[in-house]
């Protein structure tokens, strides 16, 4: 799979892209990165890449032509591949969202001033608008690594259980149970006994009763989406859980 | 403001931290970041952070023994200022709780394996958990970037503009209207007439609409939370919108 990644930034990337699980995917010759610096494609003097918003208001807004022409210039016009916008004013990414991406030979990844790009970027050269999450950040290279990473690890052979991705938290729909290592005693706080029992059947039981307190708890809206069995709905009752109440979304909260 | 930083991989950050705004928060000493690689507070031979989950299945698990020592020993025992382990399964990260981790002098951010840190961490040495979204990711490293830079960009000073962050999608429980600069033609597309008007009432109105619709359009359920005038309402309400149908949040979707 290849990501061309279009950013004022292109240095950024590099350790990242060069540590861990993203670097073994590019030994593994699963992942490739191309990074391309959107100023390379400035026609101006003074390269430049931002102006004022029309209309008045604080910040710049990047310019539609230098981003036109670098994306096309790559990929062709129209694209050869998905251009995917980084805003806080995209579709959320998910875990499904990965999956899809993960389906993708190419995909390309517009970094731009977080919030303010010309809207005909997005109107007329992005095929798809993805924020990462309910906060602002200083530009789309932090989402890019984060799109880059979580579908990286999706990728065959990049890790090394490769059952590991359907048990994640959000492939589920629920968040994961709690993890424990050695040592069996750490300052007086015990593994749970369960985990030690070699029963497996009553070791899966905890597990999925550990997964729904945990995502009661802590995010409740996801079990309205979540596939739960009778013995899953009679647990979350006795903690409390109202099928039929909704739940209000963690945003903003 | 300090944050300390306690990875595995404490140089992934090194670039991202020397870039762009960062390091103007930096260059104010409004924002420090010191970076502690926890695999220094291993005490055997091999410097051992993992080892493999009691009760089975795969992927390893970071063990308690390094994570609490390295922490107690940069921030005493208990630790002197909040410490948030980055987990999948913690509170999901957005504006909000950016503005409330902007008001802290220091914080700690833990960056283990993202999935599978041993639980008496999360139970004994993290005052909070935190997630930046609904996926799954390698490591804490991103998310742990992620909070400093969304952060950081709120600290005095560090934008040209001090309005910007009050402006800011999810500021206003929207998401934010479009934005456009030079050139007001672009390959036949033309910015919208209101705003070259020179109007401030009328742009004013048209980017409030613009958020709303866009809003209703991308992300619906954030409507549910936001302060809506009477005349909000009608705008929605005449785009379709029903405010007392609950709309499902957009996780999984």
């Amino acid at each position: 799979m290849r990501f061309d990644v279009f950013s004022l930034f292109p240095d950024v990337f590099h350790e990242y892209l060069n540590s861990s699980i993203l670097k073994r995917a590019q030994s593994l010759k699963v992942l490739e990165v191309h990074l391309h610096n959107i100023r390379d494609w400035t026609t101006d003097h003074h390269h430049t890449t931002d102006d004022t918003p029309y209309g008045g208001g604080g910040g710049m807004v990047m310019k539609p032509e230098p981003l036109f022409a670098a994306v096309e210039d790559v990929l062709g016009a129209p694209p050869s591949c998905p251009v995917i916008l980084l805003t806080p004013q995209g579709r959320s990414f998910n875990q499904k969202i990965a999956f899809s991406l993960a389906e993708y030979d190419r995909l390309a990844l517009i970094c731009g001033r977080y919030e303010s790009v010309d809207e005909r970027v997005r109107q007329h050269l992005a095929t798809d608008a993805i924020s990462i999450g309910d906060y602002v950040l200083t530009g789309g290279e932090l989402p890019a690594m984060v799109i880059i990473d979580a579908v990286a690890r999706l990728l065959p052979d990049v890790l090394g259980d490769p059952d590991a991705p359907q048990d994640d938290s959000y492939a589920t729909g629920l968040l994961e149970y709690p993890h424990y290592t050695r040592p069996p005693e750490f300052r007086g706080w015990r593994v749970p006994d369960v985990l030690l029992s070699g029963n497996h059947a009553e070791i899966a039981r905890w597990r999925r009763q550990e997964a729904l307190r945990r995502t009661f708890t802590f995010r409740p809206d996801l079990l309205s989406t979540a596939a739960l069995s009778r013995d899953d709905l009679s647990f979350l009752e006795a903690l409390g859980y109202q099928p039929d109440v909704p739940i209000p979304p963690p945003t903003q909260n």
